[in-house]
């Protein structure tokens, strides 16, 4: 069953499309509160020298100097891709209350792959998650991607 | 057996030191390329309204900006206290080659606990890892803050 992409999917999706014309891989996340988008970014770690620069990272990183505390609370994460061990570390520490991510990443996801981060019992904070919500597109900006690399 | 403890985790311990008396919790870690020290960082969330502002990740951010690359394969990582899942995600992600700490962090760990980042088959890079430098110094530092706070 075909229905539109969710506003912040479909921003994610185009900040994915982005950081792919720079030549990094297509990953692009949305911040919103109360319906307002208050932050978002695209992968970057290349072009900004930070291994750190995930999409989500930049976004979280964002969102917080625009609230001015370190802590998301109302917040929701929209991804397109399943968040790192080191994003969803990230998402815990931040409190965001809500991740959508499209694609699973079964080789370096940190959510329902590898470290299971929200599972540990080290996690202090455990977001609601929902995925699959763009994952075909987002899927497909990636296969596109690693293929022209081939 | 007393030993003197190692340059870097001594500066470390120094940076913890000084993110307690800014009201962080202690952490600190340095960066260090065949023996200069890169780059350095105490832990900041609250000062610098950035939940990813641990210790490590500052430090990170820091080297690969100094650097000019998103990775620092030649370098090891100093920290007083086992990094989190979001610190050994970067510290993965970033090739660091070795991560000496001092204290290890049970409730929130994610190298020896909880997440084991390094252990998962969705890490791509695993560092060498030596705990235990410092560790008492560390643990000191630590308690000393929390008793303070209660």
């Amino acid at each position: 069953m075909a229905f539109p992409l969710p506003d912040p999917m479909r921003r994610a999706l185009a900040l994915a499309e982005a950081a792919a014309m720079e030549g990094e891989v297509p990953v692009g996340a949305v911040i919103v509160r109360n319906g307002e988008v208050l932050a978002e970014g695209g992968n970057a770690p290349r072009r900004l020298s930070d291994p750190t620069a995930h999409a989500e990272m930049i976004a979280i990183r964002a969102a917080a100097e625009r609230i001015g505390a370190d802590r998301l609370q109302e917040c929701e994460l929209w991804v397109t891709l399943e968040p790192c061990a080191m994003c969803a570390g990230a998402i815990a520490l931040a409190r965001i209350a809500r991740v959508y991510y499209g694609a699973p990443d079964p080789k370096g996801g940190g959510v329902e792959h590898g470290a299971r981060v929200f599972a540990q019992p080290t996690c202090h904070h455990r977001p609601e998650v929902y995925s699959g919500i763009g994952e075909r597109e987002a899927g497909a900006l990636l296969r596109t991607f690693f293929q022209a690399r081939r």
